[in-house]
């Protein structure tokens, strides 16, 4: 997927660079202007060293990682029953599924199992009701290697839970019940629950928890100089602008993005000028999935970079793939690796996950990413 | 719901009394002639000396049953997921659940949990996936005090669940996985399997397990003289010969006993002709779940014995309602309550069981019985 002349030109005619320092003082952080970025001038003076997308070979080992800020997911946790059926049943009728299964999901948890399961330290916050459901996440999760300190169980509540009746046709239709995720959540977080953000080394949010408690989260990492990546899966409605304004990184897949901005993205010269309206919308840096045709990593004022797919000896079940690439994304960033290698990263963590069943049992850990990246 | 001149006659003259013996030994009991029944001769013979329907007076206490023979339940266990929804979700459209709860079922379970809760020593046999679903089942029943010494829990195959898509038009409609309720049983259950059903004092199946599983299990039981009691709820095809062959009481509802017969059940009278092909299918006790008319026991040979319901002050919800029933007039039948002592006592654990939401949550503890009968 290379760049048209016309869209570089296109490009460097509408971007600027920031250059702004960011304050990251407690005292002053609700007052910090919307248009602050996560940039280069910022990271160097930030408290995540390894934010400054310099390349050290020294830590590409699994165990490099025990000292580092953690990888911060705050979000949903999800049981996905998936009903296999003919047909959908009619209003009052029973029928048979010729199987089912239930697995541990939500793209919160996907994103921090992934986390957990290349090695990075990675805690998860989020929540889940008293129930089987909510059992079947935490061990996901612990498995996984996430750190659950901050996991709350909440009572009188159900783990949120979604129905996915695949159909014959290739049809799915989802019935979600937004139960743990949804409700419960503290209205305003105190200090101390916002600790975990702040001494973060990168924070990873999606939408499929409430805006307000997203907003809290990205204001806290941004009052600590914690860089923000939001995932856009999620709710459809529009993502609000306080929100955005503590992002630094936007991650939406071609579909996202277009709902986002209200512009079609099949081609790249269109991906291209949706990004430029995230950057209009106080995003800085969006980071698009394109699944089949890659990805791609925009900085407001640079080239974009383009990452192809690594092509999977055989593609086995797509489900998880986008979590797993801003997760692994988010975890080579905190690493300290270039942007260039991120993507690369991510993309081959996508390609392996592709190849097994499921969303979290199909994410790879961090030796077959590494294995996968030298043998290319 | 009084028996009509007419109807009494009919029985009357269409119903025999059987008054073979059975024989008990090991060695005889693949011979045993189909045509052989649980009657009070037979009982007073067999090795339950419970069963002789009469009244004991010293057998009203909680802690009376820890010598007794158990109640063997075998049938199935599932995970019932509700969701509340607006309407069905169309072909490969995502919607929103108002609300959502996912709780143990299944007819085999829920009527072991109410043997349990009623503080009679029982025995739940069954099986369940390695997962969330399984555990949320096994926890229910072991709350529930039920043994689960031969609970088999079965690997790669999901724990039977339904997803039951509440509408709020009032209209249900179910998707059923059968899972391990439907597979992995053994082919050909070897002597020491079936112990638990010998030594029974009672064996209560249902029809959501495959019926070769119920047969093998009714003709162990017959071999050893005990009683077994078939539940017709759960799959719609006809039961086979075999099994109503080993069958001491069939208890059908209403809807049951018209789809088995392929007779109307409207009222009183056409539920005693849809009985007496029952006592021709061969079956000779026919225990009829009547829903608000309440319920009536017809013996070959004898007059039906109607129970009413007992008035609950609250009607909350009807789920697990009928196992309740049955599984309460086993409980009642193996401590030697009279027929209409055992109808009673069904139906006073199913008023307290309508009073509270969900099914096993619902199911009453023996004291709570007792207090509702004590107060008649």
């Amino acid at each position: 997927m290379a760049l048209s002349p016309s869209q570089q030109n296109w490009l460097s005619t509408s971007i600027t660079t920031t250059t702004t320092t960011t304050k990251h003082s407690k005292t002053t952080f609700n007052n910090i202007p919307s248009q602050i970025k996560l940039n280069q001038t910022n990271l160097s003076s930030n408290k995540n060293p390894n934010l400054t997308y310099s390349i050290n070979p020294s830590k590409t080992s699994i165990t490099q990682n025990q000292n580092n800020p953690p990888l911060v997911v705050v979000g949903s946790a999800n049981a996905d029953i998936y009903v296999e059926i003919d047909r959908l049943p009619k209003e009052g009728e029973t029928i048979s599924a010729k199987t089912g299964q239930t697995l541990a999901g939500g793209k919160g948890a996907n994103q921090a199992a992934c986390g957990g399961k290349l090695s990075y330290p990675t805690y998860f916050v989020g929540q889940v009701g008293e129930d089987a459901h909510g059992r079947l996440i935490t061990e996901a999760l612990e498995i996984g290697g996430v750190q659950l300190d901050h996991l709350n169980v909440v009572s009188n509540v159900p783990t949120g839970h979604a129905v996915v009746m695949l159909q014959s046709d290739g049809q799915n239709s989802i019935i979600i019940v937004g139960g743990a995720n949804m409700c419960c959540w503290p209205e305003k977080f105190d200090e101390k629950d916002l600790e975990v953000v702040k001494n973060a080394g990168i924070v990873l949010l999606q939408r499929e928890i409430p805006d307000s408690v997203n907003i809290q989260v990205a204001k806290a990492a941004r009052s600590a100089g914690v860089p923000v990546i939001l995932d856009a899966g999620g709710m459809e409605g529009p993502i609000p602008v306080e929100l955005l304004s503590f992002v630094d990184i936007l991650s939406p897949n071609e579909t996202e993005l277009a709902r986002l901005t209200g512009m079609e993205t099949e081609n790249f010269e269109q991906i291209s000028q949706a990004v430029v309206k995230c950057y209009k919308m106080g995003v800085k840096q969006v980071l698009v999935k394109l699944g089949s045709k890659g990805s791609a990593l925009f900085v407001e004022g640079e080239e974009p970079i383009n990452q192809p797919i690594i092509s999977a000896t055989k593609v086995i079940d797509t489900t998880g793939a986008g979590d797993t690439f801003t997760a692994a994304f988010a975890v080579a960033l905190v690493e300290g690796k270039s942007r260039k290698e991120c993507l690369k990263f991510a993309a081959a963590a996508a390609s392996l996950c592709v190849q097994v069943k499921g969303a979290i049992p199909s994410m790879p850990a961090r030796k077959a990413v590494l294995d996968l990246l030298h043998s290319l």
